[in-house]
C-alpha cells in the first residue's frame, strides 16, 4: 500500500482513529496504555541497510526504497493520556500524517496499543478484587515470548505494585520482587536447611515458599523455625509462600498458626493461577493473604487475549471518509474530532463522552449513534477535551512521563468514575454520544456509499 | 536462588525437566517449538554492564556479581527434536547444568518454549481444517506486543506458509505477504480507481479487498473490471478478498460470478477471526476459499493463551529430586530420563511413549503412571530414543536447523501420529508410561516425602 501511495498520491494527507469496539472483559471501561512507548518509537523509526536489502528482495522499487531510506515519522498525534479511562467506539488517539507515513506506522502501533491496553485493564480489574493488597507480576514464563516485557510495564499502570521480570523492572524503573521455586527446596532435599541458608544469604524481603512437600506439616513448621532463628538474629521473616491447595483454607490455618507462634508480622503470599475471580472469592472468605502473585492470566490478558483495537482512516485530503458494514457498529466515524467527557458537580465523571468534529465550537447536544429516540443535552456541564497533542511534525511535544507517573494518573482517573461502572457483572454503560454535526456528516456519508 | 546457591552450593549439579501437564486446546497432542532460538540465546547469554548495576542496585553481593559478570551457560541440552509431535507428562527436554546456571535460564526457556509450542500447535490445527488451502499469518496487529514475531516463526512450524510480519520474514527467511487494508480503499473515495492503481503499481500477487461498501455489488464488480483489464495488459489478478459478512455465502457467490466472468483463475481469500472451527465449518459447507489469512486467534493462542510447561528439578549431584503434590498428576519424575516411542511395523507411531531412567538399558515393560492395574509390554517394537544432544558444555552439537525444514519435518512426523489422535473432539489419548524401575524409584521418594 505504501509504496501505490508512493507513486499515486505521495502528498496525500489523512487521518486515521484509534479505537476499539467493546470493551475487554466484559468489563465497563478499559485503561490506556503503551502511549509513550508508541512515541518513543515513532521518533527514531527508521529502515535499516538489512531491511532495505531485504524489502528489495521483495520486489519494492528502487524510487520508493530510497524513500524508505530517508523514512522519518514527521506526523502530529493527538491522544488521550496514558492512563486514561476510555471507553468504547470514539477515537482513543488521532494520527495525521502523509498516508504514507500513517500507513506505515499501522502495525506498530496497533500492535503495543491493544496488548498494553488489555493488560492494564486486566491488571486493574485484579486490583480492584485485591483492594489494598500488594500485587506481583510473575507472569513472564507464561508471556507471549519477548511480549512480555511491556506486560510488566502495563500491569503497573493498571494497579500492580511489582514485577518478577527483572529487564522490565530496569527499564521501566518498576519495583522487582524474586520468587522461590520448588526446585530450590528440591536441590537441598531437606526443606529446613533450604529456608535456613535463603534466609542467610537473603535475609532482607525473604519470602519462604511453603508447599513442597506439606504446606501446614512441613513447610509451615519448618518456616516458623526459620523465623524465630531470624528474630535470634536481629532479623524478622517477610512472609510465607502458599502456591498450591485450598488457598482460603491453607491462607486461614497459615495464619492461625503464625499467629499463635506470635509471628503476626509474617505475611502470607498467595500464587497459583489467579485472577479477578479468584482474588475476590478469596478476599470474600476472609482469606488473610497480603500479597497476591498473579501470572498467566495476567500477562496473557485471559480470557479474552486480544483487544480488537482498529485503526480507521477518517479523512484524507480535508474530506471525510468513511468505512461502512453490514454491523451498524462497525461503522467507522468520518473527519477529524474531539472528544469531550463531560463531569458532574462533584468533578466525577458523569458517565458521558461525546464526539464531535474537531472543528466544532460548542457541542450542547450529543446524540445516540444509532437509535434516532435517544439524546441527551449537554448544556450546564463542565467537561474535559480529552485528545491533546503529544505529538507535532514527529516530535513529542508532552513531557514524557515515567511508568509510576502513568499508574498514579490512572488511579486518580479510575477514582472519578462512579463504582456502578466498574463491577464485573453487567456493569452500567458509559454513554458515547456523537455530536449533532458529526452524526448528520456520517449519516450523509452513508446515503452516498449505499447500494 | 542464584546467589544463594553461589553461596551454598556453588557446585551443585543439576537435571531439570522441560514438559507441560496437558495438552493445549483440548487436544490430542503439541507441536515442539521454540528450541533453535533458546539453542542461540544460550550460546551468547550474558549479562551487560548496565545490567550488573542495576542488580547491584537490587542488593545482590558484589562477589556474585563479579561470578555474573563472567556468566556463560555451559550446560548440556538433550532433547526432543523441534517440530516434533510431543505429549504429556514426559519430558521434552533436559537441562543438565551447574545449579546457578540451570537456574538463570530457566524464565527464558520456559518463556520460549510454552509460546512457540502453544502457536506451532494451534497453527496445526488451523492446518488441519484447512487441509490444502493457502494460510497466512496476518496476526501481528493483535499480537503480544513483541511477541508476534515468535508467533508467525512458530507459525509455519505448524504449517502456515507465510508472514504479513515483514521483519519475521526477514530474520526466519517465511514467505511474506502484504495485505491491502480498507483505508487504502476509502483513501480513493472511488473504489475502482483503487483497484486500478493497486493493480498498476503491484500487478504480482495482486489481491483486492472487496468488503469496503459492498462485497458483491460494488468491490466483486470492480474488481471483475480491473482483472479484465490486468488481462488485457497480459497480467492476471491473483485473488480477491473477503473480510466481512458470512464468508461462506459470499465464497460461493463470489466463486459463482468470477466464474461466469471467465475468471476462473482469481482466487478467493477470506479472512475474519478465523479459527480451526470457523475454517472447518466453511469447508464442511464447501465455500470455495483458496486463502485464509488467520489473525487474533492464532498469534494469541486462543482460546488457551499459555500452554503451563514446567521446569522440574529431577536430579541433583546424582541423587533423585521430586516434587510432591495433593494432585498426583502433578507429582514429577526423578532422574535423568530417556524416552522411547514405540513403532508399529509400519515405522507409523503406536500410540506410547515409555520414560524411563536413562542409565536402563533396555525396556520391555511399562507402567500406567499411577494406576497399578495398567502396563504394557513392549517386547518387539521398534522405539526411537527421543532425546537427543543438542548443546554439550554451551555449544550447539546439533546442526542448525532452517524454520522450513523444522516445518517439513514437524509435517513428517504428524504423518506418523493415526488420525485418531488428532481430530478436535475427545481425540484419542496418546499413552505415557513408565519403566518399571523408574517407577519404583518415583514411588520410593514419595514414600521417603510423605507426611
Amino acid at each position: 500500500m505504501a509504496q501505490v501511495y508512493f507513486k499515486t498520491k505521495p502528498d496525500g494527507r489523512a487521518v486515521f482513529d484509534y479505537y476499539y469496539r467493546s470493551n475487554p472483559f466484559n468489563g465497563g471501561y478499559a485503561i490506556f496504555a503503551g502511549l509513550e512507548d508508541v512515541l518513543d518509537i515513532l521518533e527514531t523509526l527508521e529502515f535499516s541497510a538489512s531491511d532495505l536489502v531485504f524489502l528489495e528482495q521483495q520486489g519494492f522499487e528502487k524510487e520508493f526504497l530510497e524513500y524508505l531510506r530517508d523514512f522519518r515519522f514527521n506526523g502530529n498525534i493527538r491522544s488521550s493520556k496514558e492512563g486514561d479511562v476510555v471507553f468504547p467506539n470514539r477515537p482513543i488517539l488521532q494520527v495525521e500524517a502523509n498516508i504514507i507515513e500513517a500507513q506505515i506506522i499501522e502495525t506498530m502501533l496497533l500492535n503495543l496499543l491493544n496488548f498494553q491496553t488489555l493488560i492494564a485493564t486486566k491488571a486493574n480489574r485484579v486490583r480492584r478484587s485485591a483492594k489494598e493488597a500488594t500485587l506481583l507480576d510473575m507472569g513472564l514464563r507464561r508471556a507471549h515470548a519477548t511480549g512480555g516485557y511491556y506486560a510488566s510495564r502495563a500491569a503497573v499502570i493498571g494497579g500492580f505494585d511489582g514485577t518478577s521480570n527483572v529487564k522490565a523492572g530496569e527499564d521501566f524503573n518498576i519495583p522487582v520482587s524474586g520468587t522461590m521455586a520448588h526446585s530450590f527446596i528440591q536441590s537441598y532435599g531437606d526443606e529446613l536447611q533450604a529456608f535456613r541458608d535463603f534466609a542467610k544469604v537473603r535475609p532482607k524481603n525473604c519470602v519462604l515458599l511453603i508447599d513442597t512437600y506439606n504446606t501446614l506439616r512441613s513447610g509451615l513448621q519448618n518456616a516458623i523455625i526459620v523465623a524465630k532463628e531470624m528474630e535470634n538474629a536481629g532479623e524478622q521473616l517477610m512472609g510465607v509462600r502458599l502456591d498450591s491447595g485450598d488457598l482460603a483454607y491453607l491462607a486461614k490455618q497459615t495464619r492461625k498458626i503464625l499467629d499463635d507462634a506470635n509471628l503476626g508480622y509474617v505475611k502470607i503470599v498467595a500464587s497459583n493461577q489467579l485472577d479477578e475471580f479468584v482474588i475476590k472469592s478469596l478476599k470474600d472468605q476472609g482469606a488473610p493473604i497480603d500479597i497476591f502473585g498473579v501470572g498467566t492470566n495476567l500477562v496473557t490478558g485471559k480470557p479474552d487475549a486480544a483487544l480488537g483495537g482498529v485503526y480507521k482512516l477518517s479523512e484524507f485530503n480535508g474530506d471525510p471518509r468513511i468505512k461502512l458494514s453490514e454491523n451498524i457498529i462497525k461503522v467507522s466515524l468520518p473527519y477529524k474530532k474531539q472528544v469531550y467527557r463531560m463531569l458532574d458537580k462533584q468533578g466525577m465523571f458523569y458517565g458521558a463522552d461525546a464526539v464531535a468534529m474537531f472543528t466544532e465550537d460548542a457541542v450542547e447536544h450529543m446524540e445516540h449513534p444509532f437509535d434516532a429516540t435517544k439524546s441527551m443535552s449537554l448544556r450546564g456541564f463542565d467537561y474535559e477535551a480529552l485528545l491533546q497533542d503529544v505529538m507535532t511534525s514527529g516530535k513529542k511535544v508532552s513531557p514524557p512521563r515515567t511508568v509510576t507517573e502513568i499508574a498514579e494518573y490512572s488511579k486518580s482517573r479510575l477514582e472519578k468514575l462512579p463504582e456502578e461502572y466498574k463491577r464485573f457483572q453487567n456493569p452500567h454503560i458509559y454513554k458515547i454520544g456523537l455530536s449533532s454535526q458529526l452524526k448528520q456528516e456520517r449519516d450523509k456519508l452513508v446515503l452516498k456509499h449505499k447500494f
